[in-house]
């Protein structure tokens, strides 16, 4: 007997890697190419430092005002968390309490089987189809629960809203959780079917889109009961998640949303051409509406091509993982950093 | 059947209010009434904001290592989170898996049996003795972890360094925690003995000797083993916890410190004139050696003190619980702040 034998064990997620090297193209971890706009800079000039040294307001409430605003909901349909990460976290808590195994796919946000044995969730991984798609019929047996990020990760594929929408209607006594964490680059949004079901939620976050990485805001939507249930659970582990400034930065960066809707639409035109261009060199992917691709070349190996990439200051992802460990993971960069990345792997493939 | 019955019931915590009125003197969350200093002012000036686009370092290395340094201790020996309320609850979720009842003070922080009802951890409260002072015997039974503030909340009073090391002695079975959130305000630490014992874990925070509850920042040190099992459980719950901004302004305010330890050195000051002046009043009170103090008069009723004062703009803590119920928490302000409540509270004695 010892103090170890009442630690916890857990085989922890390990997020993409943060190379310290200078000059790096970093098309690794989704981030978004452009930064957070005018507004928040001038939010942050603003800001009172002095008012640090009162606790935040525990709810956000001008910042969940404006994203219901935004959204077309209500105040109390809104839940704000420290990164969608964090709201995830806490919706497997809150929703995921069944003796029946939630499901989820095989290929998806790696973090959904860290949350499962962190809470002791049992889970069930539903295969993808052979072209990466999420079959609907699937998800329609018994469960205790079924989650699914539309676009999926890390393929960018997509779930119709009418297939979303059979899925819920099929699973009445469990939690839907649609993870819209990179809807707004070309994906439709299931926050419009949110008043019809009161066992939907959707989460979003100000990491991609927003292009707020570095600030952590996450967000999930639904009926005010289920929203209401995230609350307690949230109040119930830590008061005030979201600090002073982070609640200033974000209301600044949903009052620019006509900004930042011109840069997705940057991004969305970039990843158009990078496309088109890889599909030139021989490179097959699935259709993304993501900030990211995801792509397998006809002759050339994966790990190798990560490789070379490195090699040149490039950083994408690869998933050394069944079914898909011959894909590499791009995110969609500045038209500058593309350019460089098809450069070199032009050149990668002529030498190989 | 319904997906409602998947849903975590819980009794969430209620923070002390953040009323909204104007002129208020807040003295009732334990703020510090001196903000966070020059150098936070300088790092929020300086921060390069298109680096929020980025995900923020993970583990806040920087800070973590200027911690190290104040503290005498190794990097991989301080654990940070969003707040040291997120702290506590990875602690619990991490360190209290055992089938026995963890032990705590039946008077104490508030959110403890919070943590316990949401992980589902058994817990035997421990009463205080009459003073309410922590009794160390009785913590030397069999147990499944060892939690207390020292100083405690809500009452200010302390436990001698030698009477913890007596109960962590006793305990080589349990992770003893020691939640010091006010120690900086002259009660002494527990950092000393982390060397010598691995299941030790000492827990701090930025919001209140530095000023910083706007900010959430909390810090957790112990042995390297005890710190690592923290990290992998934070990193199986968010990757991200402390954002690009929040580790920028909490470096600048470790290398403020002697600017910060002024601003406590002045609270205390203010703490000892206001202490005799209250007693001069008919208070008694146990000693504090925290930035609040737990006040009870000779014959006024608390929660009728509580009262009078909200009428006149003054916002203290009342708590309407067992053994407690005649007692007021008044946190330390301003020189300026306190004259008016000693003020105030000698018109409503007289007035009585």
């Amino acid at each position: 007997m010892s103090w170890r034998n009442n630690l916890r064990a857990v085989e922890p997620y390990v997020a993409g890697e943060q190379p310290k090297l200078k000059n790096l193209i970093k098309l690794n971890t989704n981030e978004n190419p452009y930064g957070p706009g005018r507004l928040v800079k001038q939010a942050i000039r603003d800001f009172e430092v002095d008012r640090l040294r009162l606790y935040p307001n525990a709810d956000a409430e001008d910042l969940r005002h404006a994203l219901a605003e935004y959204y077309g909901l209500k105040d109390r349909q809104i839940f704000l968390g420290n990164g969608s990460d964090e709201v995830l976290a806490l919706t497997f808590l809150t929703c995921f309490n069944s003796d029946l195994p939630i499901l989820f796919p095989d290929i998806t946000y790696s973090f959904y089987p860290v949350y499962c044995e962190l809470f002791q969730i049992d889970y069930e991984l539903v295969p993808l189809r052979d072209d990466f798609s999420i079959a609907k019929e699937d998800y329609f047996k018994e469960n205790g629960g079924v989650i699914f990020p539309n676009p999926n990760a890390p393929t960018g594929s997509t779930v119709t809203v009418e297939d979303i929408e059979d899925v819920i209607r099929h699973n009445p006594n469990s939690v839907v959780v649609i993870d819209e964490a990179y809807v707004d680059f070309g994906g439709d949004s299931v926050v419009k079917l949110i008043d019809r079901y009161e066992n939907l939620l959707v989460i979003h976050t100000f990491s991609k889109f927003r292009g707020l990485a570095g600030i952590r805001l996450g967000v999930a939507m639904g009926s005010e009961e289920l929203v209401s249930h995230l609350y307690d659970v949230k109040n119930s582990f830590n008061s005030y998640p979201i600090d002073a400034l982070a609640q200033a930065i974000g209301l600044a960066s949903v009052k620019d949303s006509d900004v930042i809707k011109a840069n997705a639409a940057k991004v969305m035109a970039t990843r158009e051409r990078v496309v088109k261009e890889l599909k030139a060199m021989g490179f097959t992917m699935p259709e993304s509406r993501a900030n990211f691709i995801f792509i397998k070349h006809e002759s050339a190996n994966a790990k190798d091509l990560f490789m070379k990439l490195r090699a040149e200051g490039i950083v994408v992802r690869y998933f050394n993982q069944p079914r898909i460990d011959q894909y590499l993971r791009v995110s969609i960069g500045t038209d500058e950093q593309m350019d460089r990345f098809l450069e070199v792997m032009k050149d990668i493939l002529a030498g190989a």
